[in-house]
């Protein structure tokens, strides 16, 4: 899926000139960016605002696989990927810096996909681009972002403010990008073997563009603005919904109950799942990727949120020593434990 | 140069474990830091201020060989790259986010030293280390820092404001991290053809440690505020004397003059520079990574600056249709050309 388009060679361009070809047509639409790419630094106006700065890491290999990957998607879902950060802390994200290690040996039509994608994202988001790093790379391609944001101090949503009682609330479905990026491996695998077979993505496209394409939940910060809900904690569940749920516990120093019939999964992600032998749930727990975001609210605030079509509520805090539960449909207690997605550990 | 010292592995720890370990030691010192490290996002206070941010990409293979980089001064190495970005515009650096990518068979006790490098270098330059993501990688060694901080509007220095007849000043000298590293790049070519002879860099410290630790110049930042000297454009040097003056230049839609017995070269670099059989203007001019300051002043701040030791004086800005040009020792004028260090050209 990987289109060699053109042969432009990015050697004939240079450093400067790939920045200057890749941005020319970012324009700066915020108004707290007030210089954005060709200086040594972005400046920014956060006055009357906290800045709000997170940062990833996404690596060939590791992070993405380029033989089922379209590089428009994945300069999108860089983006989001980092946006949903700024959401989570329930702030706005206004503006990324994005560097890039790539072969020199990339066509510069290739790099441009990716950057269309980057630019969808920030488009679509209202987010300027304002600063980045270029660099061959001997190594496959290398992309970081940084997304800087801002946020009124008052309402700030950190992991560690959730209190007993407060009701855990998780935003769409969990698991579908676990078992897309399944479906995905496998097509690769058959099509490795035999070249001849095409990939059979039919009436899979929820769950594979959820893998591929995420979308960071700013609308759910803009609801529960709307409808006058601030949470007491938050995070994005970009591990899976046990690593995210024990990290507020762990921040909050609380424990928890979580209900599996509570929690949200897409039929298409419970029927692919069942195909491949996986149990829905463990997608959900400790699949990762979805880019939802998991909050506790105040049991006061349950009158205004309990319509929200997109949130659902699926536990609730307890106290510490009560531990980090999950209540499984046969009503058996399991402890919750992190089996989230590291890259440090040998994939199965 | 790198020393296995320990065994501990990676993949025991896990990427939150890792995250931890790295990281627990750094204090948060910076009143303007409200939350550094274990959130979705870092919270900063800028009122009053402009925000500027920055942001680098190191690759191993291609911005440094672990053959004759220590990691504890890479780890340095790459927080004063990214001070000095901000230090070029005037500003004050206040916090840094760290990406590393590293292979999982990477000892622990490895990515210690790199972080020694890192806290040493935060705690010199009062730098609260704020954020990062830690991965996996399969391609070497990986460091993303993005710099954070802030100047007063009025104070910034850009790049686009150098005026007819400012004086262009550089701090300390040039060169001396370009041709450093071709002494270390001999030396590891003699290693590797006879492992019985050590490296041979014995009164050679200074370009040594030029290139492989490198200072950012917060201390001329501070001279130009003690003695009242507001630059009318700034820029550090990271890819070379000319490579900067041109983006003056271009960004100020203006030429220069710049003549070459002003260039400040330290003896060793010139006597090196000689050994080599290079000449050590070249070094200077296209060599890069000295990180310097270049700047330009109004004339009439001549009187404040003429004594500053470390502050030389090169030449001065023209209108655009002179040019760009190297008035050389016997008065040859030579256009000034960017041959500053490309990642993507294939190196002689």
């Amino acid at each position: 899926m990987f289109e060699n388009k053109g042969v432009t060679e990015i050697e004939e361009l240079g450093e400067f000139g790939l920045i200057e070809h890749l941005t020319k047509n970012f324009k700066i639409n915020h108004p707290f960016t007030i210089r954005g790419v060709g200086d040594d630094a972005a400046v920014l106006n956060f006055e009357g605002n906290k800045t709000l700065i997170s940062t990833d890491l996404l690596l060939e290999g590791i992070h993405f696989d380029l033989a089922y990957t379209p590089l428009k998607h994945l300069g999108y879902k860089a983006i989001q990927v980092n946006l949903s950060d700024i959401y989570a802390m329930n702030g706005t994200p206004s503006q990324v810096t994005v560097s890039i290690g790539i072969s020199s040996k990339f066509p510069l039509e290739a790099v441009e996909e990716l950057y269309l994608g980057i630019s969808i994202a920030c488009e679509k988001y209202n987010i300027d681009l304002v600063g980045g790093d270029t660099s061959s790379s001997k190594q496959g391609l290398i992309i970081s972002v940084t997304s800087i944001g801002y946020v009124d101090e008052n309402k700030i949503c950190y992991r560690n403010g959730a209190g007993e009682g407060d009701l855990i609330c998780v935003s769409g479905d969990l698991g579908g990008a676990y078992i897309g990026l399944q479906l995905l491996e496998r097509e690769k695998g058959i099509y490795l073997e035999n070249p001849q077979i095409q990939p059979n993505l039919e009436g899979k496209d929820y769950i594979v563009e959820r893998q591929l394409k995420p979308e960071s939940r700013k609308d759910i910060i803009e609801v529960l603005r709307d409808i006058g809900v601030l949470p007491t904690s938050m995070i994005d569940v970009s591990d899976g919904l046990a690593s995210e749920i024990l990290h507020i516990c762990k921040q909050s120093d609380k424990g928890c109950k979580l209900y599996e019939e509570k929690i949200p999964i897409d039929p298409m992600t419970y029927d692919t799942a069942r195909e491949f032998g996986i149990d829905p749930t463990v997608c959900a727990l400790n699949g990762g990727e979805d880019y939802e975001l998991l909050f506790t609210i105040k049991q006061s605030d349950y009158e205004k949120i309990k319509n929200s079509a997109d949130i659902t509520i699926i536990g609730h805090i307890t106290e510490k020593s009560a531990g980090c539960n999950l209540i499984s449909k046969s009503e058996i207690v399991h402890e919750i434990k992190a089996q989230g997605w590291n890259t440090f550990k040998s994939k199965n």
